[in-house]
């Protein structure tokens, strides 16, 4: 278990320079032509080059056996515990298409539905209707006040978005209105303490709302369903733990969002990966931290395209070779997860770690691969160990007791 | 986690025997000019041959990437949990000069400092006085009495002593009067709970007399400052818990104050490698678990000296063959932290253990060095885990469960 109070007693600024980067769902299984996976068929002159110099292993994102999502993968990165730490369905919503939330509001997913004449829902996707057409209902939701709380709602994809509850007193500790099944009414949102009774009645008074103003003349968008009420969650920052200034370079909203919610500064950065290298590059002397977010590989793994994550990974590879000019004290390579493309989705399968400083202990392993790390100096370890293993390698961590 | 109620339960007195040797400092870094470390360069031909017929691994003392002292490293190795089990400053520090302490005593790390007339601090340590001028000191401020609480001053280096509050009904739980800086006035000892407003008295009163005692003939040093304060800590002996009769083997006051804390009997010794084995061999017959402390590789590493730590690991394996010629049954040899020459000083990384009985798995491993230890048996693991493994090669472990 990660103790983030002891790191945090020890922790020291210094000038050495730290960078991770992440190229997400990294890890694969072997392709059965050829038994290799996605990383172990790449050309990676680079990371072996890192590794050669370096000590590698595999990391448990969670905990064997689970499948992270984006959110835990990444916070345990971060070196917090990911399971302590949930972040909570309809925050991560929020951040997934950039909205700010602010302390206290609360967040939901929402579903545009199909109900019946009699309220019975028939369709929890309202057929799926278009994005446009999604916005355009939103437009209409959005903004509806009640008893000084406004709700804001925001359009995700197709029948999904986002309703975000802003005003005083807001507690997130609240059933569901979905059923989750057909033929049955939407669920009256309850309170599961007495301090969230005031969300709870506001919630079904804005469903009430809602469907009031959904018309027949959208159906079959005539009815809302929420679930996944949230708050953002209050963590340390990264700068209060490691001492740490902070940089994110993120292509996608989500990625920019959990950086911010450990109180990493978001760069402005175009969205190759080439231009996500050079923005580091760009800002190299401003921070001591840099998170790098390749979502590539991921994409391509969910897609079950295992060549177009192969080059993703040579794309990085290719790129990595100006970084290791810059010469940061510490490099990290790694993923969030593995994301096998004869899987199509995350998996639990542990993921390669790199790891190349001056005062690492190297092991005799010259390839990144899933098979060589099994033999790796950091063995296998749990991701949230991570960040304590890196700032040690910068030494940027006092001994622990006399 | 250890869980040393469940080791309690179901461990057994029995006449078998366990040695653990304890070479400080032992893991390394390698020579950049040779790739080997201190270890892998010593030509140890006891130590391979332990190896080969036994089981080997890496042990982190704390945790992946913090950096042990001393005494958490030792804690760890004596089975106890180093994060939980904490030491005090004030108390190392007396336990580092062969001061006893006894149950509700509280010490205090001191320095003699300089103050101008305004009573600001210029100088926290007083010029660096000598180490006879601070025992001169000392003695004029030893056994001060306030309120029934004794005080004893003891120096301990240059500026540097240790006092300790031997009275009733004291708490350690005050802030400290030293302010890490000059041009500011000594803080005032404060109480952080009730039960310690009597000792920030005292200390207050304790600091005033000093002062007044330290008059201008002994500028500069013409104040003291307290930090530190502590009590020792009550942790069940290694004889509760293990049902072991244990003795120490050290040369240095600090493992020896450290053993004493956890119970063990220390035995007197003459200090050098030699003679600390000659020591247990004398005694073997009259204890079922022994702790011999090597200080020499420590000291080597932290000096940056790389040859003299070869020579020490080189002088430990030649004893080693006494020994093993006596046939304990469980011979772990493994080190309380890594000290790379390289880095001159304590340092993160996981520490080569190697354990020998006639029932462990032997794994593959013929040498014993860090890169060897990477494919061993015990794999890489908490050094909390050590004495279990000790205990249950020793049979002194019953089946947990029916």
């Amino acid at each position: 278990m990660i103790n983030l109070e002891l790191i945090k007693s020890i922790s020291n600024p210094s000038p050495s320079k730290i960078v991770l980067v992440v190229i997400d769902g990294l890890g694969g299984l072997p392709n059965p032509e050829t038994g290799k996976t996605e990383l172990e068929t790449a050309n990676t002159p680079n990371l072996n080059r890192l590794v050669a110099k370096g000590i590698c292993g595999l990391t448990d994102p969670v905990s064997p056996g689970i499948t992270p999502g984006s959110a835990p993968g990444h916070l345990a990165l971060f070196g917090y515990d990911p399971i302590e730490r949930n972040i909570g369905r309809g925050v991560l919503e929020a951040i997934g298409i950039d909205v700010e939330l602010q302390p206290g509001n609360v967040a939901a997913r929402g579903n545009f539905c199909t109900v019946d004449e009699k309220g019975l829902v028939t369709d929890r996707r309202a057929g799926r209707i278009s994005t446009e057409k999604c916005a355009e209902l939103c437009e209409l939701l959005d903004g509806i006040t009640i008893d000084d709380v406004q709700v804001l709602v925001y359009p995700v994809r197709e029948h999904r978005f986002v309703a975000v509850f802003r005003g005083k007193d807001l507690t997130a500790d609240v059933t569901e209105s979905d059923p989750q099944q057909t033929g049955v009414a939407p669920l009256a949102v309850t309170a599961l303490s007495p301090e969230a009774d005031r969300l709870a009645d506001i919630a079904n008074q804005f469903i009430a709302q809602a469907k009031a103003r959904l018309t027949t003349e959208h159906h079959p968008a005539n009815m809302a369903l929420l679930r996944g009420f949230s708050s953002q969650p209050s963590l340390p920052t990264m700068n209060e733990i490691y001492k740490l200034k902070a940089a994110a370079i993120a292509s996608y909203p989500m990625y920019r969002g959990l950086a911010k919610l450990v109180g990493m500064e978001v760069l402005d950065t175009e969205t190759s990966i080439e231009d996500e290298f050079a923005t580091l590059k760009q800002n190299y002397s401003n921070y001591d931290f840099f998170f790098l977010h390749i979502k590539g590989a991921d994409a391509a793994g969910e897609d079950g395209d295992f060549a177009r994550k192969v080059s993703v990974i040579e794309q990085v590879d290719n790129a990595l070779s100006e970084l290791i000019g810059i010469e940061p004290d510490v490099i990290v390579v790694t993923g969030d997860h593995s994301t096998p493309a004869l899987l199509k989705g995350h998996s639990w399968h542990p993921v390669p770690i790199l790891l190349y400083s001056k005062w690492c202990r190297p092991d005799r392993v010259s390839e990144f691969s899933e098979s060589a790390c099994l033999s790796g100096g950091l063995g296998r370890f749990p991701a949230t160990q991570i960040m304590p293993l890196a700032m040690a390698n910068a030494l940027k961590l006092v001994k622990f007791g006399a």
